[in-house]
């Protein structure tokens, strides 16, 4: 079975910090990136989609890698400005950052669909890989909290994610379907990843647009997901807190309990590896690596390992 | 008479070096701009406001006063990226200035108009005077040109004003109505003042609003209007141009001669005293000053004129 063309469902940084190894070891020209958009939201009649940028300047390799958002070396001179005349200024902006926010919202405004913007900011900005939205239509996570009925970058920025979640949900789904190119991507490929993203708001939101459940089980064969959990603990981020809140056991075999009807392979830490034989016995093929991915050497590992999970002989 | 409260109806640069020297002699709370919006454009999803966005910097002492336009010792972050991902990047966005759009953008998405966003954004920025559209409707002013058929600011900013110009028209008119105030300010006025802004493109949108120009009738009596032009020249722009290509005399006389129906006084320069006798004789009280208004005492010496003009006695 060839590895290639590769379909990754990804997130933000994780699927980021995972996809700088992947294009390191297959052509990147053959890597489609199927991106959440449930984060995108409207920020002072700017089009922000957090995702799909820190993918975008990740692959460009101008992302602030250390912050996890925005564009490395930036300035703040717009945000500072915008303090002054408002209190809505928690979501910070950038200026260089704000330069593709205008060019999409633009873009947007003059009726270019949401796939097609996205693919010529890539280009523009030198990535090579393909990256799509999961869809053109606006589909938004929002949760449910001790603090209120919140978007998720008010949850996750504004609150810091403090406030205890009871449900996450999703706007806009019914309207919705695959952005073009998602099905073919997913049909096409030799191999499909699931990137260390969190499960519940960076994979799910791209699971739940109608038809891609769908797809994804019928390509379960040739799919690997990539643990997001490390010992238990998220690298960054609420993925326990939120795995939680949704009732999933917050561990490595929890997440691959939620992905057993999409994935065949799994990718797990060496934290985890008590783990292992329990996810074994539920049906997938498993690798056991350091998935930390803090380095281009280990994203490169981890890459390696998922590419190859289901070409080599199985186990006996 | 009482010469308060005063409304002043405004374009960009012209009005916004004269309206320094009013706030300098009047309360600056009697003072009510009515600002032109016809040049007003969305621009890769932000909605900009050149002339008001003009008006409310020089009042609140933040404008580049040399370049004309956007804040003082502002950085242009952003327009720098954006000019690497698009050719779409003639219409200059300073970081500063961004604030200011961003937020007028945000509130107008929220629903509110953009009178109460104009308020805001000018008291937030510590102006005291009121500014006002001319309406919150949306009206374009749109030229046909040796260069094909033209958005002001593609007319004045991208082509530099070098098409000749056939024909100066507004959308959006129809549906239109003066901004929630302004009726109120002309009629409370104890003096309304025609700053000394583009007849063709600044304070003829104004007039064109619905409405607009019967008030402004009826408010002859108190109304004085300076003059734009200096010895048949503007300070900037193409104020000479516009009014020839409109079959409008250029000069002060053809200026007073277009405002005939709507001022009893007029300012003009000492360059135009020749002018004088012709523009008393249609009608006029006037007054010949140096208006070049290149530094504050200028524009209060020109404001104290056009405040104390119809307070004086009749000549003889």
């Amino acid at each position: 079975m060839s590895a290639r063309p590769v379909a990754v469902l990804a997130g933000g940084v994780g699927a980021a910090r995972f996809l700088r190894g992947l294009v390191r070891i297959l052509p990147p020209e053959e890597i489609t990136v199927i991106g959440n958009t449930g984060d995108d939201m409207w920020w002072h009649g700017l089009y922000i989609a957090p995702d799909l940028d820190t993918v975008i300047y990740w692959l460009a390799g101008v992302a602030d890698e250390s912050r996890g958002w925005g564009v490395r070396g930036d300035t703040f001179t717009a945000q500072a400005a915008l303090a002054m005349i408002t209190d809505r200024s928690w979501f910070q902006l950038g200026d260089r950052d704000l330069a593709t926010h205008l060019y999409r919202t633009g873009r947007l405004a003059a009726g270019v669909p949401l796939h097609r913007v996205t693919g010529e900011l890539a280009e523009r900005l030198g990535v090579r890989s393909r990256i799509l939205p999961m869809s053109d239509a606006r589909i938004e996570t929002r949760l449910k909290t001790d603090a209120g009925d919140l978007h998720f970058q008010e949850y996750f920025v504004r609150e810091h994610w403090r406030p205890a979640v009871h449900e996450i949900y999703w706007t806009g789904l019914d309207e919705a379907s695959p952005a073009p190119g998602v099905a073919e991507a997913i049909e096409a490929a030799g191999l499909v990843l699931i990137a260390p993203s969190n499960p519940s708001i960076s994979i799910e939101p791209i699971l739940r647009v109608p038809g891609m459940r769908a797809m994804l089980r019928a390509a379960r064969g040739k799919t690997v997901a990539i643990s997001p959990l490390i010992g238990g603990r998220a690298v960054k981020g609420p993925t326990v807190e939120l795995l939680r809140a949704e009732g999933v056991r917050p561990d490595a075999l929890g997440v691959a309990e939620r992905y057993q009807d999409l994935a065949t392979g799994f990718v797990l830490d060496t934290a985890d590896a008590a783990l292992a034989p329990s996810i074994a016995a539920i049906g997938y093929r498993i690798a056991v690596r350091p998935t930390m991915l803090d380095d281009v050497e280990s994203a490169r590992d981890v890459a390696s390992t998922a590419v190859n999970l289901l070409r080599e002989p199985a186990a006996a």
